[in-house]
């Protein structure tokens, strides 16, 4: 299946700033994108980038640069090409069997949330459907599908739920990855640390 | 399936402080878990809910009251009774199916995560498993499970993985729960309020 995967090369991962340079934030970027990637490659999606820019690195699949926003990107995309699935390129938790259920999943639309009412994936079945991916995108989407009256499943998966914005999800990608953005954040410094609460990632260097 | 559901009646949701009072964050933990009992309704799974003390409002579950800490209760259980289930009272999101898929999941030990690396429900047929809760448990239970030559399973469930400890969390509770807790939190005055970033939990009131 046709599965378009949205990349920002403008100012990626503005919200890591606190814990990493621009230049470790692109390429932080780019090593999830290429686990989204690895993930998919024994799967049945077809992966497409969509970029904002060039990617300064190579990518295992083809790379289109347009610099519209978001949502006209991907209603685009809907509109010509459905069915389409959309995945965020910072789920470097995604595996093959989560990515192979999404696939599965029946109904005209499928979305799959993310942490704080993202839309993380979505799989449209229909062209009658079109994006909203300001705020708590989740709500509006099931909005949309209700509005017009399309049949909408949720897919229930921690991997696909855990997109990397903030600086708390770095323990998620040390907890539960195993690809490149796990071993680029090991090289970078970030390990475990135990707290009373939830654990947190923390950098050679951070004082407690 | 014998379930254990543990539940803290002394100090519960402590780091819900910033946004409720110690009567609310107790008629909150309340509606969570009257919520996972609810969830669990139709299912395989038979619950019983071990308080550190007597629960004040009617519980649709037996109770038993057992001061030790969690660790001692749980490994208890497991020795007596597995196969057996530990389910955290805290996951107002858990619905029917989630809970079957759990049920269903093979394995000597399945493990569902929490956020922050915490362990959110367990499942143990074998008494030669014991727990860790303290934390980033998921991992420690991991490696209990591989010392022991344990058959591992994880969960992958954004359901089971939102475990609701920190005002954060409340979001999740309005934009994906349906019972108890949800109205509960509607009735408090909480709403959702979109940001630039991740969408958040707002309680009227709340300066911006």
């Amino acid at each position: 299946m046709r599965t378009v995967i949205p990349f920002d090369t403008r100012a990626p991962k503005r919200r890591l700033s606190p814990v990493l340079a621009p230049a470790e934030r692109a390429a932080f970027a780019r090593a999830m994108l290429q686990d989204v990637l690895a993930a998919m490659e024994p799967t049945a999606l077809d992966p497409t980038v969509i970029a904002t820019g060039p990617i300064e690195a190579p990518v295992s699949a083809p790379v289109t640069v347009d610099e519209r926003p978001l949502d006209a990107v991907i209603t685009d995309q809907i509109r010509s090409s459905a069915p389409v699935a959309v995945v965020m390129a910072d789920l470097p938790l995604l595996r093959p069997a989560p990515l192979t259920r999404f696939a599965g999943t029946e109904g005209d639309v499928v979305l799959a949330s993310g942490r704080g009412g993202g839309t993380n994936a979505m799989l449209v079945r229909t062209t009658q459907f079109e994006t909203d991916y300001h705020g708590a995108s989740i709500r509006d989407h099931r909005q949309i599908a209700r509005d017009r009256d399309l049949s909408l499943a949720e897919l229930d998966s921690y991997r696909f739920g855990t997109d990397v914005d903030e600086p708390a999800d770095l323990l998620e990608v040390l907890l539960h990855g195993s690809g490149r953005s796990a071993d680029w954040l090991d090289a970078a410094g970030f390990r475990v640390a135990a707290a009373d609460g939830r654990a947190t990632a923390k950098r050679s260097g951070d004082s407690e």
